[in-house]
This record gives structure tokens, C-alpha cells and sequence, in this order.
């Protein structure tokens, strides 16, 4: 064996338990009698305790420093970028940092679902205060006296910085929220009406999972919370949810859902197990769920066949005909809810929490003034107050288990899947007739070709800049969203 | 930290990591989707590479002598005695044994089921002659001179002996087989009629698995192709399974495995996650599920109440009266199975395969003379022959994934649920009342109390004797049989 047969060997055992661990998590929110919580907890603490361990081996040292001056092939090299990536990161957070990181967050999670559920910010503050504070240390030992911030944004999406970041969100944010005020002068269409049983919307859900070709074989499909993806490989599971006035929401989080299972599910088989089995990057994977949700799902063109099915299934909607479906999956209004946002105002809610998580991560913006500050910029860029902080700075988990850098993955995976879809409709000028008659392959087919089968191989903004023969920028996604709206408002 | 600190903090550690493996193994059964199975096989050999790792980690053989000569307390003595008898064993096999046993023990089950699909036991003989070969060595490696086969027993029943077995099968055999023969000489009584629905059948599983005292909030009941039962502490997870024709395969499966999820769940919780806090032995487990399946759950006064129950749900059974309900459900019949032989018979079935396994493993019945064997040996206990190998020497899984040793704890836990059961019906002279009205409280708590709550602190026929006010013996087994066929049967 070779030092690189010896390190590849090594870190398909290490894929493969944190494969292990995330079916681990997947089962704790689907399938986990809520008496376990407590073992639960002690059992991710041996196996996360277990993968660090590995994670830092110095045989990785040794093995990396044995391969230096090598002959790679591309595959090999883009596999060490990964470990050594990887290795490096290990490497420079002391380990007592990493146990207290571990520690706090492991019970900060819960004191925001308790100050979120009696929206008690102060309670949170000083919880989520030793969560910046330990983070900022992290980023500070990850930055080797760079940006703190851009240290910790390397977690989610490997190359980005917060001033390549600003810089989109700056184009971003006028058009966005001059295009909101003219579209909110409008009046609102309307939305579905009646009521939809739970077993008709998920074998729907399922039927649209199969639409947009997730593999039942390989994967499969249950009610959790919150909707999630999970796993690599050939063992990729969603979840998803429903609510019996809201059929869209089980629908539309399905497919988002399957956007993500998909790339896991379409990565070169030859990959598994190794560094390069899996999505790229936070980025990149969004951009993957938000294609087949955005520009695919809520397509005038699939909409059509996706109103007729539901008559099939539930009936008279309440609509009038398609057009008013199509106006009805995609009408605007106000509201507070990130996740709960549509295609134009989704961003907006993104560039608050970018700029706010900055802050507190450069130390500008005490812990103890959130709140307030959120609540300022919310009714700068939205209009109106936000009424009480579950609808505000406590909606959301992230920052309670400590993902700072994370947030601005959502909105980069949406400038990918803007740059995606003006390419995809470039090299398959028919695509709305497809999408119209319920069949995606010509769209997925790309997509997997395009963006999925490279998995890890190449960098996130390279795997963009190749799939679209342009390096990835604001302004498709931009002219996507004004025409769309634009049309559906009549501006 | 002390040295006794430091191994039980590891221990625990291990605890979890082979929770999560037994975890991984229920959701192959259960959940995952087809296609994951190669990819789950790198998962779990991930994993065991892991544990065995760790279990034979140089520390705990320092941390051990560290412990010699302290006085402890009886929990940490017992605790260290698993501890010591898991190292012991785990060092004196060589790793490159302990990885081929793996390796070949993987493939050998895939051999063996299509083996069993053609009926073809000489395609399987060259792989069970590799796995008995590999067995052998190591058993030779553990034994350190002594029995080979004696050495593979304590894998399952530590302080077991062949000598002790066959004494005990000496007893045994001439009695069961005598009372086979008279009781198949009368008239075999009526089965049940009918078609039995799915969704009710679980439900009335899921009902009994209640009355039996499972812990919901702590486990779960899934449907699977075998029933078993897996996970320790507080997720005890259960299977069942269910067939139009023959309701009492769910309910009895059922009630069988609710024994074993019982004895887990009930456990000392200051137990969890140390050597103590799961079963001591195959034999003490089979013993809680044999006695809620049997002593319990088939008499004549829990069969009163279960067949009232049926009724509500199924309606008419063609059976006329609750006498007639007890007689189908313990109805002996000629079979070639074990897993689906009655009370009387199961037995005959294991010694067959005790005396076998000993032969393969002494090297003094060639692999390739098993069929033979089998079939000579069924022909003399049961008088009948065998008509093909999937209802002889191929029915069973076990021989074929290494188990040798592990049958006769399966007539061990009959033995111990006989003890158990009269000491019951001593201590709770009422017990029938009880029974007849569904309640198997004064049943459950007292096996909880004497036998359950104690976890690994005690030796297997310690846990027993300390539990009957005697040493373990077949004399109430064979007594409870005659007296429960006798009667049933007129003799």
C-alpha cells in the first residue's frame, strides 16, 4: 500500500461513519421514541467524538506530506484538496475549543426553542452570546490573521467571501426591494381553497418526487417537522410535511427537498465513500434544490400540469383556471417568515441576516442589541414592524447551534440556479413544452450532467462557471425574477 | 481521573458506538431502501472496525491492571468482569483471524439464503466448511487448550458447558419424546377460520404488546420479514410480522419479542450504557421471552381473554368455545420447522442441532455429511423424513453467519422460564385470576423485580438462582409440558 492508498483507505472508513451519523440524525426526526433523547444524545457524542478523533489523526499529516510532489490524477488531487482541507481545519482549533463549541451548542439549540416559544429574546441572549463568543474564537484560530468571518463562511461554501458577497448582495438588494414595493401596490391573487387530506397530498408528494426522478430505490420518503435531505450515496432520504389548508407546502417542500437528493443521488457512482461523494458545498446544493423548486416547479409551464393533477386528486380548488393557479403558487405577501418567503422577497430576508451575523461576529453589533437591530432593518427593507421575536430574530435555529457563514449560502445557491436556468433554457430551447406535460428529464437530464455527477471534484464556483460557461454573477437571476413578476403583476 | 474512571468513561463510549451499530442493524430490516445494500455493508464494517478497535484497545488492559487489588463495589466489580472477560477474549484472537471470520461470515449468509432458494445444500457446503473451519481456529484460540466448542458457548451463555447441556438434554429428550409420540397418536384440534386483515392484526399486536408492559415512549413496533428485537436503555425497538391465514404468528411474535424489548427496557437505568445495562446471556433473555410467549401468554387463562379479544376485532373464529381457542393455539402438529415448532416439540428441534454443531466442530462430521446427518438424526426424534434441505439442515441462518454455540440457548431459556414460571405461580398464587382479565402485571412486575432490573450485575444461572430460590434445572419445564399436553390432549 501506498501513503495515498493508505489515506484514501483511511478516509473512506471515516466517509462512511459520518454516513452513519447522519442516518443517526435522520432517524431522530423521524423514526426516534421521544423517551430516547438522552441516550440519542450520547450516542452522536461517541460517533462525532470518533469522527474528530479521525479527523485529526497526524497519520493524515504523515500521508498528505508522503503524497507531496506526487503525479496525481485529477480525481486523486481534487480528493486530497479535500482532506487536506479538511486535515488543516482540524487541525488549528484547539481541542478543548472544539469540546466546549460541542457542549454549548448541544444545549443552545433548546434555549432558543424555549425563548422562540415564550419570544423571550433576553432569555436567549446570553446563551447565544457564548455561542458568538466561542465561534468568533474558532474563526479567529481558522483565519491565521485573516477575516474572521471569511474563516467561518469556508465551512459552508470553500472559496466565498463576505466582499465577493457584499458586492452581489449590493446589486441585489435595490432591484429587489423596489421590485417588492411596486408588486405589493397590487392586490393580492388568490390563493387555494378547501381542504386537503394528508394521504392524498403525500401520494402526490411522492408522485412529484418520482416527476422530478428521485430514486425510490435508493432513497425514500417520510413525515418529519421540518423537511430535510439526507444522506449520500445510495441510501439519500427526505422527509416532508403537510398541513391540511397548505398543500403547497408539502409540494413545494418536496421538491426542494428532492433538488438536494438528486445531486447526492446523481454524483458518480465511482465517488462514494470518498471526499468527492457529495454536494460541493452549502451554495451549490442549494442551487440544485432551488432550480427544481424555482425555476422548474413554479414555472408557468409545470405549474399547468401540476394544477390539473391536483383537480385530479382533490377537486375544485377554487381557482378559475391555470394562469390563476400559476398567480396563486406564486403570489407575494407580506410576512416575516424566511422560510415561508416566495422567490422575490426570499433574498431580502437573507441580506438582513448576513449583514446582522457580520456584525456580531466582528463584535460591532453586541448580542444584547439584536433584537432591536433586526427589527430596524426589517421595517427598512420590508415596510412594517416586526411584532413580537419569534416572527423576528428567533425564527430561525441557525445561530443557536452556532452557523454563522451559513445564511448567505441560501441566497448564493439562488444566483447559481438563476445563472443554471438561463443556460438550461439556452441548450433546451423546448423545455416549457416538457414542463408542461409534467416531464422534467429534459431539465433534470441537464442538471445531472451539467452540475451533479462532479459531486466534490471541482471547486463550487468553478462547478458553476463549467456547467453555465460563465462564471456566476446576480443579474439572470435578477432578470428571471423581474420578468416573472413583472408579467404575473402586470408592472 | 482515576484508572477506574478513565475505563468505565471509555466503556460508555464503546456502549454507545455499539448501540448505534445494533441501530444501524434494525434499520436494514426495517427501513432502509433496497439499493443501499452494498453501501451499508462499508457503513457497518466501518463501524466494527471501530469496535473492535477499541475493544481491543492496549488502554484497557493498563486501566485494568491499574484496577487490580482496589476494593470495590459491586456494581464495578461486575462491570469489570465484563470488561476483562470482553478484553480477554478480543486479544486472544489474531486480527487477521477476526477480520477473515468477518470477510467470509459477510458473503456466507447471501450463500446460504440462495442455497436454501434451490435446495441445495452441496452448493453451500464449501462455504459453511470455510466458516466452521475459521470457527474452529478461532474457538482453539480462546481456549486456551480447553474445549473448543465449551469456548464458543460463552459467547452466548458464559459459564455454559457442553457437559452441563447434554446432562440437561439427557433428561430432556426421552420425556419429550415419549409425550410426542402419544400426543400425536390423538386427534389434531381444529384450527382458526378465516382471513385476518393486516391493519388489525397490528393493532391488536400493538395492544398486546401494551398489556405486556412495552414502553411505547421508549420503543417502537415496525413490520419485518423476521421479528426480533434490538437496542438497549430507552430505544428498544421491536418487529412483528403478520400473515393473512395465521393471526397467531403476529400476535405470539409479538408477544415473544415484547419479552425480550421488556427485559432491556426494565433494566436498572443506572445501568445504561455500562456492560450491565443490557442482558446477561441469550439464554436469561430467551428465558423473559419464552415465559411471556409460553408460560404466560398461551394459557389457558391469557388465551380466555386474547380469545374474546379476536372476537371483537375478527368476528366469528370457527372455533366453538375459549377451550376450544386454547387448544388451537398450543395444537401440536407434525413440522419440519423450528422457528414454527409448539412448546412440546421446540426442543427436540435443538438438540438435533446441539449435537450436530458439536460433531462440525470437533471435526467429527465432515460439512458434507451434514445433510445426512440431519436427516437421520430428524428421522429417529421426529419418525418422519425430511423431504428437501430448506425444511432440514438449511432452515436456520445462524450456522451459516458463524454461530455455533448459539441453539442450545435457545433451550436454556426454556429450561430458565420453566424455573422462573413456578416460582412465579409460588410467590403469586393468583396469577391466573390476573391473567384471565388481560392483566399481566403481577407477572411482569415480579419478573422485573427479580430478574429484569439486575441487567449484567449477576452470571447468567446466578441471575436464575438467585431469582427461583434454586439452581436452574429441566425438572419444571418438563413437569409444566406434561402437565399442560397431558391435559390438553386427554392423556
Amino acid at each position: 500500500m501506498t501513503a495515498l492508498q493508505d489515506l484514501l483507505a483511511f478516509q473512506t472508513e471515516t466517509e462512511a461513519l459520518g454516513q452513519i451519523a447522519g442516518r443517526l440524525g435522520w432517524d431522530q426526526e423521524t423514526m426516534m421514541p421521544r423517551g430516547a433523547a438522552a441516550q440519542r444524545g450520547d450516542e452522536m457524542a461517541a460517533i462525532e467524538s470518533v469522527l474528530h478523533a479521525r479527523r485529526t489523526d497526524p497519520r493524515i499529516g504523515d500521508w498528505l506530506a508522503a503524497c507531496d510532489g506526487e503525479t496525481l490524477s485529477q480525481v486523486d488531487a481534487a480528493k486530497l484538496r479535500h482532506i487536506r482541507r479538511s486535515y488543516d481545519r482540524s487541525c488549528k482549533v484547539p481541542g478543548d475549543l472544539a469540546a466546549e463549541l460541542a457542549r454549548v451548542t448541544s444545549v443552545s439549540q433548546g434555549a432558543w426553542a424555549e425563548a422562540r416559544e415564550r419570544d423571550d429574546f433576553a432569555a436567549f441572549a446570553p446563551v447565544l452570546a457564548r455561542v458568538v463568543a466561542l465561534r468568533q474564537q474558532e474563526g479567529q484560530a481558522l483565519a491565521d490573521g485573516g477575516s474572521t468571518y471569511d474563516a467561518l463562511l469556508q465551512d459552508y461554501e470553500p472559496g466565498a467571501s463576505a466582499a465577493q458577497l457584499e458586492a452581489m448582495f449590493g446589486e441585489m438588494r435595490p432591484r429587489l426591494v423596489d421590485l417588492r414595493g411596486k408588486v405589493l401596490e397590487k392586490p393580492t391573487p388568490k390563493g387555494l381553497a378547501g381542504t386537503f387530506g394528508e394521504a392524498e397530498q403525500l401520494a402526490l408528494a411522492s408522485k412529484l418526487a418520482l416527476t422530478f426522478g428521485y430514486d425510490l430505490s435508493r432513497g425514500r420518503i417520510d413525515k418529519a417537522v421540518h423537511p430535510f435531505s439526507s444522506g449520500s450515496g445510495s441510501d439519500v432520504r427526505i422527509t416532508t410535511r403537510t398541513s391540511p389548508t397548505d398543500p403547497f407546502n408539502c409540494f413545494y417542500s418536496t421538491i426542494h427537498e428532492v433538488g438536494h437528493a438528486c445531486y447526492e443521488q446523481n454524483i458518480d457512482a465511482g465517488f462514494a465513500l470518498t471526499p468527492l461523494g457529495q454536494g460541493v458545498s452549502m451554495g451549490v446544493h442549494e442551487s440544485q434544490s432551488r432550480i427544481y423548486e424555482n425555476q422548474l416547479g413554479r414555472s408557468r409551464a409545470f405549474t399547468g400540469w401540476l394544477s390539473a393533477r391536483m383537480q385530479e386528486v382533490f377537486g375544485d380548488l377554487g381557482l378559475p383556471d391555470a394562469e390563476a393557479f400559476y398567480a396563486a403558487v406564486n403570489r407575494v405577501q407580506k410576512d416575516f417568515i424566511r422560510t415561508e418567503a416566495d422567490e422575490l422577497q426570499y433574498n431580502l430576508h437573507i441580506m438582513l441576516r448576513f449583514d446582522l451575523e457580520r456584525a456580531l461576529i466582528s463584535g460591532d453589533l453586541p448580542v444584547a442589541d439584536l433584537e432591536g437591530a433586526w427589527n430596524d432593518r426589517f421595517r427598512a427593507d420590508f415596510g412594517y414592524e416586526v411584532p413580537k421575536p419569534s416572527l423576528g430574530c428567533l425564527q430561525d435555529v441557525h445561530w443557536s447551534i452556532g452557523l454563522f457563514g451559513y445564511f448567505a449560502t441560501y441566497s448564493l445557491g439562488n444566483v447559481y440556479a438563476g445563472c443554471l436556468a438561463e443556460a438550461l433554457r439556452r441548450d433546451v430551447p423546448d423545455l416549457d413544452a416538457a414542463l408542461a406535460e409534467g416531464n422534467t428529464v429534459p431539465a433534470t437530464a441537464w442538471l445531472g450532467e451539467k452540475v451533479q455527477r462532479h459531486g466534490g471534484l471541482y471547486e463550487p464556483r468553478e462547478t458553476i462557471t463549467l456547467a453555465c460557461g460563465q462564471a456566476p454573477n446576480a443579474g439572470p437571476l435578477l432578470d428571471y425574477i423581474e420578468t416573472k413578476f413583472s408579467d404575473l403583476y402586470d408592472l
